[in-house]
């Protein structure tokens, strides 16, 4: 089964990445760009079939690894 | 406008960061996961209502600065 993770930061956690792609986009020309915010996005394969056991596996993999969960939101979409 | 722009790896290109994580991942105890591909979510907000424009000037953000076209692939997720 392929899925695919999105971990982004919490609202209100400082993104100094997002601020500086905001400044330059800026500088190259894109005015009125905001709230730019970076994150990362994992695609994988899960063995089998079963899309509740594979949604709670890749929560597990999110908790111990994808995701600092501290400072981290994620979303898993599961496609068969 | 908010938009969601999503930067992977082109299939071929080589991915060490994915493979390292498909590593810890099985050495975490998480057997069979496989195809692990890390890439980058991009949110942002641009000015003004029309999704045509917003569209075109987030391709160009993303051809001149959010992708490297090379090896990276992009999408662009608009909502209202």
């Amino acid at each position: 089964m392929k899925a695919r993770v999105i971990v982004t930061l919490k609202n209100g956690v400082l993104d100094p990445q997002g601020q500086a792609i905001e400044g330059s986009l800026s500088s190259l020309g894109f005015s009125g760009v905001s709230g730019v915010r970076q994150g990362k996005v994992f695609d994988l394969e899960v063995p089998g079939t079963d899309e509740d056991a594979a949604r709670s596996q890749i929560k597990e993999m999110c908790e111990k690894l994808l995701a600092n969960t501290v400072i981290e939101n994620y979303a898993i979409e599961i496609s068969h």
